[in-house]
């Protein structure tokens, strides 16, 4: 093992163990007593008392374990770096399926290294499920199980399944550009919020396009779709490194055919206004 | 205990042990190597090797017990009564969601007495819940612990949170109908199938609308719903016993709401033709 490996692999197992604690204090707030605020003024942005302690909790655990490391979250901010690490954490992706009842949301924990997405860790504790994506790979780990995910080898749009979380996530010309990948596709499914990359990963949805993402929303899950085989860009094929708009696909045969779709669809659009 | 009371908790008994022996078949499915075959010509219309085996399982043993009562299942079609009973079965509802992963999904068992839903039970094994309503309420039953369902005192659309399977279950009519509603709730939910009603029962989500239903698609939830204080109907206020359009809520007075919005908007659509 070389001192890099060794790193990661120390690396890795802490942010494992961050998702596990942030898992047991979510699980404890769920379908419970939430008290839940709007973060916004002119429109419903909602954050619940889990989303605060489980942002606190791991910041606390992560400020303790590596002081030097920075820390960017969704509730509180950013803590800057003294090293080549920096965090990024969204305590519960998908509150809306949250205050719900739903199951499909997730504590997304990621580590930036020298500005690149290294490892990342998805956990949904009802279902005790915990995907993890690192160097060597993408795993599902449930108890002690570690089960190696691959994505499908879908290469056709006829073939594939697209999930997105939700039509509004597009103004008019993305959701035309959508509408006409959709049409493309054997079936679309709404819904699911980080859940869906997880599905990509393991093989049982082929393609995920979603708009207005934070950096929090999809850099935690870049390891694990690329660690599966997959790939996930913006829709001009960059590294979706600040949010926006995400394609992130089974193969790059797919992604190739839905950024097609998708920016012709826009500048048919362009060009008729 | 009178007699009639004794014969519905018998039957009741027997709803949820056939529920808990499909889910066993169903979990054993669910994210292994489902066979997938198209029942359309024209478009996807799914069906696994999960739901048939599901629906076999189902009718053998009703028949088993009580080879007197009728049976409508999804997949293979009707057994005529010669009692007072109906089973109303959907082996996996949610067939979709089933195939990509997602736990959102359920089997759905219904029982009609002199043509009136009696019972209904939403079994979902991943999640390890069973869903029951029955003449004395509605009910979450996770190993042997039995939880009382209530719907959210939700009166104002305002204040509500909306469900609704995909946006493709509407035409353009209803489509416009539906989103003239989303505009007025709080927030709109996408996916979900059959677990949105359990959601409603649970008082987690407080409207569900949708389209083109079948009756095994709702029948056997609108005990749930109704055990829980919630109400279900078509788009015209009647009962939902042949599926099509359907709105579930939590209160008489949100549900009030919701058809005046629905249909309001269906007929100035109408006018404007």
């Amino acid at each position: 093992m070389t001192e890099d490996t060794h790193e990661v692999a120390i690396l890795e197992s802490f942010s494992l163990e961050l998702a596990r604690a942030a898992g047991t204090t979510a699980k404890a707030y769920f379908r419970k007593n939430v008290t839940i605020r709007n973060k916004a003024r002119d429109r419903f942005d909602p954050v619940t008392s889990a989303d605060r302690a489980i942002e606190s909790l791991l910041r606390e655990a992560i400020l303790e374990r590596y002081p030097d490391h920075g820390i960017v979250g969704e509730e509180e901010g950013a803590h800057a770096a003294r090293s080549r690490y920096t965090w990024i954490i969204d305590p519960i992706d998908g509150t809306r399926s949250f205050m719900t009842g739903s199951p499909l949301w997730g504590i997304l924990v990621g580590l930036f290294r020298d500005g690149s997405p290294l490892l990342g860790v998805l956990c949904q504790p009802v279902l005790d499920e915990v995907f993890l994506g690192a160097p060597g790979g993408a795993w599902l780990i449930q108890d002690e199980r570690r089960e190696r995910l691959r994505t499908r080898q879908c290469d056709e749009l006829a073939q594939a399944t697209l999930a997105c979380t939700h039509p509004n996530l597009f103004d008019s010309t993305e959701a035309e550009a959508f509408g006409a990948l959709a049409k493309q596709c054997l079936m679309s499914r709404f819904g699911g919020d980080c859940y869906n990359y997880a599905m990509l990963a393991a093989g049982f949805t082929d393609l995920v396009v979603e708009g207005e993402l934070k950096s929090y929303d999809i850099v935690p899950l870049i390891p694990l779709v690329e660690g599966a085989g997959g790939v996930v860009t913006d829709w001009q094929g960059r590294p979706p490194l600040d949010g926006g708009y995400v394609v992130a696909a089974a193969t790059e045969e797919l992604h190739a055919r839905a950024l097609e779709i998708l920016n012709g669809a826009a500048s048919a659009e362009n060009q008729n206004r």
